[in-house]
């Protein structure tokens, strides 16, 4: 790519590409991690009350990612913790930020320079577990990019996105939440660098491998940086996904037939009614009665009316609870 | 066996087992297992709310099966993204039966001969899942029937195996209900063809293995079809289970010995006697202060409750609960 | 080690390091454990409602040690099931314990003398189990303490670290109880066991492998013994446990630095002043707003209600919440 060429940003690329991740840039992602788990409703408690808890939980927070992918791929999920000196640093910093005398560690860290500087350097080792996350699933499967994808997403945002277990560990259960109804900032934006790197590496994309880390680096770093000095949590994505998911996910207007409110209130009535009768004929293959039995279960349940409440949170899912469901 | 020769079965039943299930049967098992999953009570909104999280539970409902095998067999749980064409098909039609303009594919599909048809070829499918289970167990544990039976299983009923955690993905937690507590139809009739298909492999029957295949096909495609036209979910193994749960499992009425009923009514409460008593003493195996603990807990916490009222639901376990536990 | 020598308790050590677990001390195991399971509340209904959970239940009772172990060595899981006679008699054992007649089985073994044999027989294979995990560990990751005294420990108290999925398969849900956050003794005295036979094998602890076998058994043995005549649950290292809770992990008392009682709360008051403003700044790494519905959340869901007060319940745990959290 020429442009790289006349900034001479093709040295800069090649040195960033060389860097290596270990012993600084870990380290900020291993502080930033344990004091993101800090700042979790309870995790203060948590680690006076059972420290052990507590440990395994910012293990989770800083090496989740390994773990689950090495899960997917039928590798061994303990591999972390047999890279001593990993273990040994996250652990330090784990002590610090929760147990240091007049919080020091912590409290200096929090500072907002401070804090910047060390989640940038977390961003930057993102796009490093990703790319290694697409790699390791290109040595078992060649031609699958969306096993690429998958494995590099989870490498890449694996604390994310085992966090219902994570959070299990410290005795909260949160069912109604979870990355995959909600994607956080993190999360799209690593599954974003896991679609690019996969298509990288599969030769779709013409780019070459340096330019690429450049480029998502910069982006998530500037990015990153942008969201806390702001303070705001919109996602630069906010628009083009809103779009994707009016244009193909609103029921009614698909690609395929642009329809008018009437039509997509019959559409919506024929669900209605093709929903009900035939329930009952193919409920058995999921267990109809069970099913039903469930759903009273569910309107007494009080779990079932938070989420409830939850859904109303998101307007959309109310309207639409009330057209299709009611 | 010489009635197949007689019936002139026995070319029919090569044919079926040379039969490819690729892509039509498939596609049939795809459709089918997504309507299944959008007949699911929260589903529509979910399929609103965050699209993804009900793609990604499609494709547990699509292929539970095969990721519940691998994982007990330490085979990557990630296999069945790698088969691209698969995952491309099964999420055409999970956006069809979603998103379709006007609801078009989910009404015509639910329409009961469409319908009828398109579950025959899914339960068709069924034979060759549970089949194929039980050959991918014996490759790794040649002489050991259980695991056969196991796997066999896995792979046919996997989607329901794992409903609970297909079910978080949607952000719908029922603890009280698993397909191991109270197994519904699909489930019950896979582990019958699991054990079935495990005992002609081991040669225990006396059958070949394309006439094992007919006959099984046969009746899993009429049973499903009487039960979707007569609406009943009535197991056709209803009588002989409860015989042998009768026999086996009703306390106090063993194969060793027929008891009058005073003498039931003494084991219960030497039951309850013996069973308080050295409760403290080894308690401790499981931490008995903490199950203590528990116990308060679950009076306190509304769930809890709503699983006692679960329980009351089947009025057998209503009975024994205030006898043995009271 | 001449101390052995002179007790003439070589041949003794020697003797008992060859002593075969199979048949009596494996039976001793699986007895111990279905009666540990059918001493859960609400295990006696689920035997008559459901006989598979049960059974199920009990394997993992039984052999949870080996499943764990394996998925974290990304082994086959269903291992266990492939060892026939284990299985028969686990499931014999099973049998008798819920569903003899007159429950002869259970009140009999349940009688003190019995039962401490026992549990007696039960501790001895604990030293087997841990051995072999940690050996397992060392045969895939030879240089790694870590990874050998974490198998160590999950072969040896499986059953309890995976508490929370054996208690979801009889329909149990208990989210704010795990063997993380409260060690039960059996983890405790597993966890030492592990760390002590991984510094063994790695000769770090001067000592002959069948020696340490020995004092580790007699000591298990003794201690499990006394816990039982007494009563108490009170753990040999209860002393220690809280000496090393107060210098490490007690706030603003740590080995750096001893802090008057003011200094302490400044302290406390600058984490609460730190924990506040950045929060809102890399909030955002775990989704700071959907972090802040889930706080609301909490506060509506009674579940964490729930939970709420169970942290109320240990003093320390509320002592700290009031003084930091609000």
């Amino acid at each position: 790519m020429d442009l790289f060429g006349m900034l001479n940003l093709d040295e800069l690329s090649h040195g960033l590409s060389s860097l290596s991740m270990f012993p600084y840039f870990d380290m900020a992602h291993y502080i930033v991690s344990v004091m993101a788990l800090r700042e979790q409703p309870g995790a203060l408690e948590l680690s006076r009350r059972s420290p052990f808890a507590c440990w395994f939980s910012s293990m989770l927070f800083c090496f989740g990612g390994a773990v689950l992918s090495s899960m997917m791929l039928a590798e061994p999920p303990i591999a972390p913790l047999s890279n001593g000196t990993s273990v040994l640093l996250a652990s330090i910093f784990w002590y610090l930020v929760f147990y240091c005398p007049l919080d020091l560690v912590y409290c200096t860290a929090a500072l907002l320079p401070l804090r910047l500087v060390l989640t940038g350097m977390k961003e930057v080792t993102r796009t490093w577990k990703v790319l290694g996350g697409v790699l390791m699933a290109h040595g078992k499967y060649q031609d699958s990019l969306l096993v690429m994808i998958t494995i590099g997403w989870a490498k890449g945002a694996g604390g994310g996105l085992i966090s219902n277990f994570e959070q299990l560990v410290r005795g909260v259960w949160k069912p109604e939440t979870n990355e995959l109804l909600k994607m956080s900032y993190p999360t799209k934006i690593t599954l974003i660098g896991a679609v690019l790197f996969a298509l990288q590496h599969t030769n779709y994309l013409p780019l070459q491998k340096h330019h690429l880390m450049l480029i998502y680096t910069v982006f998530t770093v500037v990015n990153k940086t942008r969201m806390m000095l702001t303070g705001s949590s919109v996602s630069p994505f906010a628009v083009i996904e809103s779009a994707v998911h009016e244009t193909l996910f609103a029921r009614g207007s698909s690609p395929y037939a642009a329809l008018p409110a009437d039509d997509t209130s019959t559409a919506s009535t024929n669900g209605a009614a093709c929903q009900h009768s035939p329930a009952t004929a193919n409920g058995e293959e999921k267990g109809s009665p069970k099913a039903k039995g469930q759903g009273e279960g569910e309107k007494r349940s009080p779990k079932a009316k938070g989420q409830g409440e939850g859904e109303k949170g998101s307007p959309k899912a109310k309207g639409q609870g009330e057209k299709k469901t009611d």
